[in-house]
């Protein structure tokens, strides 16, 4: 086992509440995982996967209807851990997501087999997996409130200043689609609203990339 | 304390792991509290009041934005316990709700300062409390999902079936008003589908009431 792993493993809030032979088979069956940018990783109708701890990257986590619509839920980044993927362990969480490598992945995957005999045993380590649930019940809700209450502007700003802010950089690697896909509205309306940006000077747009030119008022739209 | 109380508490999942003293603390200070129908039970922006579990009637939960707009999440009914009433003291959850009484409601009460030192001390209770947060979380994807993928037909279709079935009964007493709230749409749009629903015999409307004339044309809707 790597040194890597190791430290993720002895990181965890429930660590020095397991058993000897609890850390034992943490560290024997607790794998490193590569995704590269643009890989399902997981499908709530397809499999079981267990929970993936961020070492680099981006995973995007949404839901698609019958008809292949989609609706970001909210995007996990380093030093997160992704429990939905091992659903199928929590008898409380009763729907199904789709996730994506939205970038190159690294990470620690727990198999579900080895998370399940450990949340089984032990209520401290189940606990840590519905207290993450409890974490991105947060993001959802800010999801819902983002489409409920802001306008279609207000959320592509929203979008782009937090993009900004979560990279440290002004430069946004997205396309007009998957601008239109992370916020749950159509391209043809999103490249309007970032044509009238643009004309403004908050923005300036290249192919498959939106630069941030004048923050200051992107934040006013906000308000 | 009432033998109603007692049974509640006792039939709580972590009951049998508590010590003798936190068991005495939650007996003496839980207790019986009554909302009328209409009123406001709870506002995040404001208090921070503990544990709700419903003996009769039903809670509505929902975010209200800075505008005033209204989204609903999720209805309690008898047996299901409220968390978000003490999210104060899940760091976890970071978000605020407003919940009302939808009708008159009877309920347990364990105060936020007793929940609070039960849960620092004891894993069990914490894991019971972020597992009710999970259960409702799935609840709020539910209501994404039917907001983002569901027509606004079928929006009225669901909640007046969802309705019928969770009261047993064809009769729904609900204003065009009310319903446009629960589902997060607009009045005047959701009384043209009511009105299209009845021109069809699928629903007769009188003063403040729905009646569902015909079930299976209903559910068709949905597909």
């Amino acid at each position: 086992m790597s040194e890597e792993i190791k430290e993720i493993l002895e990181g965890l809030p429930f660590w020095e509440h397991l058993e000897k032979e609890e850390r034992e088979l943490l560290e024997r069956e607790s794998r490193k995982v590569f995704y590269p940018a643009g890989a399902s990783v997981y499908s709530g109708a397809r499999e079981c996967l267990g929970e993936i701890f961020i070492q680099k990257g981006i995973l995007r986590t949404y839901l698609l209807s019958d008809e292949g619509k989609e609706v970001s839920m909210y995007r996990l980044r380093q030093g997160d851990a992704c429990v939905l993927t091992a659903s199928c362990i929590l008898p409380a969480i009763t729907f199904d997501v789709e996730i994506e490598a939205q970038t190159d992945v690294e990470a620690l995957l727990i198999p579900v087999g080895t998370l399940s005999k450990i949340t089984k045993k032990n209520v401290y380590a189940e606990n840590f997996v519905y207290k993450e649930a409890a974490k991105r019940f947060s993001d959802v809700v800010e999801a819902l409130q983002q489409i409920m209450f802001l306008s279609l502007t207000q959320r592509v700003a929203a979008f782009l200043l937090d993009e900004s802010a979560k990279n440290h950089s002004q430069l946004i690697s997205v396309t007009h689609e998957e601008l239109a896909r992370q916020i749950g509205s159509a391209r043809e309306a999103v490249s309007r609203i970032l044509k009238q940006m643009a004309k403004k000077g908050y923005i300036t747009l290249t192919r498959g990339e939106v630069k941030l030119e004048n923050k200051e008022e992107m934040y006013k739209l906000l308000n």
